[in-house]
């Protein structure tokens, strides 16, 4: 399914019809276009500062135009779910182009979501390779139950705070090492090891140090991360059409690590970081903008969670 | 004991002694100046915007061109804490007078954190009493456990995010007509008696109509809020000096609420947010702005609850 169908899934309840789809991606391309007001913000934003204190401050910054903002209807929290969605690849590539000291590019309505995005970031139509990786991340990244970002907007909407509020507390959350940043820790893993005749000398030793190995192991799956098998696939048709060596040096370490009795014995596979990491940068993507890409993808489950909370509400206030 | 000393306290276990206490105003004093940076994206702020959204983005903002943003070291962590609360006043201030079309005043250094903060909002030196409820106010509302903008705090940094994108959590959560707005729904529902008199037709009406009184009754107190009680008094005493009927409307309805079977039997008392509406407003500050003074006491509670987080984390996230 393309991310366009997914999304409308998470908010509906089932995929769309061909009329529903045209529509729908209709809408979304409509919204792509971001104001002068929260483009001068991303302008103005010192180069050194973590895209996602950027995306947090721009998504936040959303609210202050809309005069719908603290609108709880059905009706008017879902037009907001799509506009957010719509506008956050937009939000990203110009916070990329800018501290590169690029020109910002406006979107193209001729192209879906996960190509408009490597258009906007690169200034050139992507592959077909490309978009199905693009594609595939941000449909395998959607939801995933009652992770912590999705909880933090969860307990933000429970005070009938706006969604604005609600996704803006998940950004910052997933904006977290322990959750979202893990996968720009496993690139930084993989260009600390630098090759692939490295990877078992390094495996030694961070066993011997007692080190985590980043990528490895989740907190609910004790078995193969479903997503992490995609992931690797569309990784490795990737890295057979750019640089196939972040991607080699990935699949040793997983063979190190699932001959070693510590891996097995504790059920530690590949999460959905390990394969994402070598793939997002085969796409030439800066591996500081890693946690925008999840983010990307997240908010349609972020607002399908929101939705629910908002229908039924009860705050979360624990003793 | 003066708001600085409580945020000491908060922060350092203990309150501080004459020389600690001097060194740490002189420090907070030193921080209540924000970038030209974070006062443009005020000044961009269309006049409609909710102050809350404005403060959020701000806040946010401030780690924009903070280099030592994602440093979670206790030393850093101590230091952005100080930062926030004093910087919070001056962009509160520079929301309501931007809104307003008046010119926005620097801080102050001869006065403290209360006093200041009604100098820049008002432009005027304040009076003694002025002083003392709003240094009162601050004093009651710094910390109140696991309330929900705390609990939302936690949850972000529990993934190692930084420490704005944690407190920018608790705002946007702050912000619910739930938890932080409760107070200036308080006061609409003054304005909405609008006369002494009107108050026990009013309740009568409220009572067969199944509405809820707002500022009555608390999910976690089964007896009188211990705030109100001194909030009562320095509300009672701030009427005198200007306007004494909205303070006349909530205490009359306090009367006639706990004559009421359905109150007494449930032990429904008058909450925080109570008497701070007509305490706040005979303070000159516009009803709207009610949750940012919320804000700029509880982030002090909220950067100490987080002091403690960083020092022994654990992911939350339930399943």
């Amino acid at each position: 399914a393309s991310f366009e169908e997914v999304a409308y899934m998470l908010w509906h309840c089932c995929l769309p019809n061909r009329d529903q789809l045209d529509n729908f991606e209709q809408d979304m391309i409509g919204r792509r276009g971001i104001s002068f007001q929260v483009m001068e913000l991303v302008r103005s934003t010192p180069p050194e500062a973590h895209p996602m204190a950027g995306l947090r401050t721009a998504v936040s910054g959303l609210a202050l135009s809309d005069p719908e903002a603290d609108d709880l209807s059905h009706e008017s929290l879902l037009r907001k779910a799509v506009d957010m969605t719509a506008k956050m690849p937009t939000i990203i590539a110009a916070i990329d182009r800018v501290r590169k000291g690029l020109e910002t590019l406006g979107p193209r309505n001729d192209l879906n979501h996960a190509a408009n995005f490597l258009y906007m970031l690169h200034g050139r139509e992507p592959t077909e390779i490309e978009v199905r990786a693009m594609n595939l991340y941000l449909v395998l990244l959607a939801d995933h139950g009652f992770n912590a970002s999705t909880f933090s907007a969860r307990v933000t909407a429970a005070t009938l705070a706006d969604i604005y509020s609600a996704v803006t507390s998940a950004i910052g959350t997933l904006k977290g090492p322990a959750h979202g940043g893990a996968t720009e820790a496993a690139m930084v893993q993989l260009f600390d090891i630098g090759d692939v005749d490295n990877v078992d000398a390094w495996f030694e030793e961070s066993r011997a140090q007692g080190r985590r190995v980043m990528g490895i192991g989740h907190r609910v799956y004790k078995v193969e991360d479903p997503r992490a098998r995609h992931l690797r696939k569309v990784a490795a048709e990737l890295a057979d059409q750019t640089d196939p060596k972040w991607f080699q040096i990935a699949e040793r370490l997983e063979q190190v690590a699932r001959q070693d009795s510590y891996f097995i014995e504790r059920n530690l596979y590949p999460n959905v970081d390990f394969y994402t990491a070598p793939m997002l940068y085969s796409l030439g993507i800066e591996p500081d903008l890693f946690t925008t890409m999840f983010a990307m993808s997240r908010v349609v489950g972020w607002t399908g969670h929101l939705l629910e909370q908002y229908a039924d509400n009860r705050l979360i206030r624990p003793r």
